[in-house]
């Protein structure tokens, strides 16, 4: 027997019929808003390309970490489930790995997978019953289906989910070739990049050297010199600025920043590019690299994205035999109070310059990152991130940042994602759990309802826009 | 006057009238199932002789350091209360003690053991009338002469509270000889033992020595030679896999483990052996016998528990005339992604090994260990301990831990108690709050009725039957 | 078009109609209670002096760190809004700086802040509009006609609001002339000092050497002895407590204490005084004289209360700019479980000792402070504090601590304020949540409405008085 699929109008409101009523109100408000996607991993060629996408499996399992994350953890071997090895593709086959996913869904019971998915299911691709075992191979082959229509092409979605603009995001050592067809083509998507050059400043990146070559290659600079390697920063920020790019990201494994003189840099950037350096210096290279971004967003106004706090790969076998990104990423404990002083010491009070902090550590929410934006100008903070972009998670952050951060030095959502069919259902989430927050702050008659109706519409729109300069 | 006593039948359900309906449902479902308990500290004594408890507080004051902690913090002298000290029992009154804590009951306000004792009183003795300076006396005496009563014998007990099976705690150099005189005994109760080897693994215990002496009495083993220690700990976990242990339990300062060549286990061996060791030596030994522990879990198939974080006897002046485990262990900051990295390198993804694992650092739940364990297929999440057995903890456990790790990386409930009469107490307690965790979730709409229900009974009986292998 | 201003009845309290009723019958029995304010920074010139405080920019904007900090987040200038700098006072119109404040209402929505204005505009000053751009004048106006008049006086507004008591707080180099006057006076009004001794104990605070010297001059002791220097403290804790303090604070970074012998400690204090010392010097010498201060507590009875964990001056822009405690403190992470226990060691179980312990971070609620003070006779928890003095943060300190530590281990509410004219607002702010916390455990029958009750009397009223033994 199926099981009926229906996504609840009130889904995520709270029960208190007074405060579900209030919040219903405020929704209406946002919900038919157009997404800004400001920060974001899909593949620009889906759009410069615009070819069909695979089938069920190809689209939604395999690249989805968050899914195979879970599947694995309760024994179910990657390679059963189409996620690709350092030897190459999956060889399980789709359909088959689409069925193990099926009759697992039980696993994403109360996770933000399983609300993402039936959106995904119910409204993207019209299923009225829910996926299990029975309904596996229905549903392959449906998705199979509907992924070779026109309506279900990359730019036929993009237009459907009502998106106003979307960031992707390159490497320094990326030509920007997709986001340049996609300028040329005349289809009018805003499909913007974003400057993320971990991999030229991570020197412990085990392709940093490589990278750094390609660097040189791409901007004819010489960046095993530190004057050449700045140089061949600013070129690369201006192309991207020039493809679209309002901000750049900084992925670094703490938040730690240095503000070096000169000589103390070059020495250092010596170090690091003869291999012959400490964790120490490689360290205080991502910090003092922070500054230099700060330095360089003054003169171009790229807004600065800081995401530390994950630590990346933590799984030796899965890393050895499948590779990075495969779901083995764990959050450790972070510091912001400390490790932002250099940085803010010498630009926390410019009015150039624009710094959004994510956090994997909740912790930091109350302690550290809302007294700091709730203080310097320079400082925002982006949206619960990652293992917190979830209900609960989006509840946390409002519940431990707004006291003292306010609403405004937050800056909207991001979706962060690389699953493009999901985008409309984070984003529906994001703004529901905004009017879940701001119909309790009403109920309790701590903000008015004309007041909370702003608010959810400068959460939802007008914050992401400006804060991003979009 | 006397106030009545009365276990309201929907305690600790949410307020809303439509969560509420949902939790009663779901509650319902899962109220009579057997308890299961696989992690506790009863003394099996108690079903080898069942023999008569003594009076109210020797059975329930006096033990519970939940109880007596809270008193002493208001100034109350623990010599009052009937706590044994290092020169041996108590010389209070036992009527006097029990007095004093009657007389004491608004501490416990708003306290789980407040809810537990209401339970006690109410549901195992039958009291209407709320403990309280009028009461003392009456109480005293009724629950005196119950104990005398063949119906609160323990091994009558143990089956009115419908426990299917019970696991209570052993040091390598207990003889066993209860779990033993059980199972001749051809009584149906089943109790069964688990590993703990803290004793003869930490070398900063103050009876170390003595316990390694007395660990090669019990084994016949050279427990001064590496190998020999290890061919020890093989033969007592055979022995107590064979009285019915499912399970080994450690509870270490941090969770800190480490991988070391025999060489280098062999050294640090003989250095803590011989007393001549720093604090460092301590800390790596006890991290190499977790990764030792798991080596073993592998061939005898017995699960590991990991309990780290606890400060333990931080009251020097109450260590010093109480001893241990006297109310005065304090929880401390404690970190698992870095610590448990040598252990999961080796086996993290081995399906022969099955590690649990606790924490007294709630921050730990939504920043490691939800990640953690919704990674590693080894890691599970065992429920919220010890200070956070209590409905806030319960929640706190849910709302940080099943959006990432969702239900099925939990193992439902231990009660983790020497308390033996609160123990239907306590699993009603913990099944009401995961039901009020899942009636949220119905009432929101964000899992159907129908998944919450299967949840329900999940997490009250068949995942912990599954995780400790019953 | 102006919108209308009116404080809810029910403000705060819960949605669910039957969690709100018993809310309200909570609140009516506490709400009329006299406030005690046992820890807070008004100025004692203003009831010794009855001077008329000046306009509403003076007397609320420009001393309100809670309020320029948020607007200064959001790009706006302190010398802007009235903040007086390191030059001197500032040269901003104050009714321009109204008008900015006015215009930027919606930055604090969701903030305590909004919470305490609409109560000080509402009840203190009887506006039934609210304050923003169109009605900024008429609010200055009204406000500077208001504060002319003789019910706007200090002492009647302390009348007003039903002071019992109220503390300042005052540096050992302070002559306590002003409340010396207000004894004078015959004036009822009870306003008491306590001792804050960080001036002179702290060898990194600017002015170190400056304050010994004036320790030295009002005391008549030498204080670059130690011996000189204890009996200074000793000295002048009896002139506080002469003029009615009850109680000692401590703002230490961290919440370290030693137990030095007195050579040490000669040795140490003769580094700090000569200025030759490290910031590990600095770091013991604060710990050192936090178990000094235990051992003075113990003869003259005051209580001590430790308030870490905050970086002072973050912003060195700003501090350069316009000096100390302008709004650029942001907490950082606080261990206490390591930190007080060489004071828990020496003085934990003394009766004759009381400390009263603080947290801006919020992690050590469960894990550290409530296991602390629900076993150490010497240790209470004061109230969420600062960054936590707010709707949210006063939940979150009752639902991580109450289960731990109970409602008797803490202390009742401080408004840490010197906005004198929101003192009426954040204690009626902190019973609602307290009531708010109590009508949850009450409709979900964890205690009974009638134990509830005496809790909510106890909180709002007897605890502080007995704790602080007022």
């Amino acid at each position: 027997m199926t099981r009926k699929l229906q996504l609840h109008e009130d889904r995520l409101f709270p029960a208190d019929p007074g405060a579900r009523a209030i919040a219903r109100r405020l929704y209406a408000l946002v919900r038919d808003l157009p997404i800004l996607s400001p920060h974001g991993h899909t593949d620009p060629q889906w759009f410069s390309r615009n070819a069909p996408f695979g089938n069920a499996t190809e689209l939604l399992l395999a690249p989805d970490h968050y899914l195979y994350r879970m599947l694995y953890s309760q024994g179910i071997a990657l390679a059963d489930l189409g996620v690709p090895s350092r030897e190459g593709p999956s060889k399980a086959d789709p359909r088959a790995a689409w069925r193990l996913f099926a009759a697992n869904q039980h696993l994403f019971r109360g996770t933000p997978s399983a609300l993402w998915l039936d959106y995904v299911f119910a409204k993207v691709f019209g299923f009225d019953v829910r996926l299990d075992a029975q309904t596996a191979d229905r549903y392959f082959d449906e998705i199979g289906a509907k992924l070779a229509t026109p309506e279900f092409l990359p730019r036929a979605l993009f237009e459907r989910f009502n998106i106003e603009v979307i960031a992707t995001t390159e490497s320094p050592i990326d030509t920007l070739d997709h986001h340049h067809e996609i300028a040329r083509s005349g289809w009018r998507g805003r499909v913007i990049t974003a400057y993320r050059p971990d991999a030229v400043i991570d020197p412990e990146h085990e392709s940093f050297r490589t990278a750094l070559d390609q660097f040189s290659e791409i901007t004819g600079e010489d960046t095993y010199s530190w004057s050449g390697y700045l140089k061949a920063h600013r070129k690369r920020r201006a192309q991207f600025a020039a493809a679209g790019a309002t901000s750049t990201d900084h992925g670094h494994i703490t938040a730690a920043t240095a503000d070096l003189s000169t000589a103390e840099a070059e020495r250092l950037f010596s170090r690091v590019t003869t291999g012959n350096f400490s964790a120490a210096d490689a360290e205080l290279f991502r910090a003092a690299m922070l500054v230099e971004m700060a330095r360089m967003s003054l003169d171009d106004g790229l807004v600065m994205q800081i995401h530390p706090g994950a630590f990346r790969n933590h799984n030796r076998w899965v890393f050895d035999h499948f590779g990075r990104d495969k779901g083995a990423d764990v959050p450790h404990p972070t510091e912001y109070v400390r490790a932002l002083k250099p940085l803010l010491d010498r630009y926390g009070n410019d009015p150039r310059l624009s710094v959004i902090l994510f956090t994997l550590d909740e912790t930091t929410y109350s302690r550290e990152l809302a007294p700091l934006a709730g203080h310097y100008p320079v400082l925002k903070l982006g949206p619960s991130w990652w293992f917190h972009d979830s209900p609960e998670g989006m509840l946390r952050f409002r519940e431990y940042t707004t006291e003292t951060a306010g609403f405004y030095n937050t800056v909207g959502f991001n979706d962060d994602t690389r699953a493009f069919l999901s985008i409309p259902a984070r984003h529906d989430l994001a703004r529901r759990m905004d009017c879940v927050w701001l119909a309790r702050l009403v109920s309790e008659h701590r903000i008015s309802e004309e007041d909370a109706a702003e608010v959810a519409a400068d959460l939802a729109y007008r914050l992401p826009k400006q804060a991003y300069k979009l």
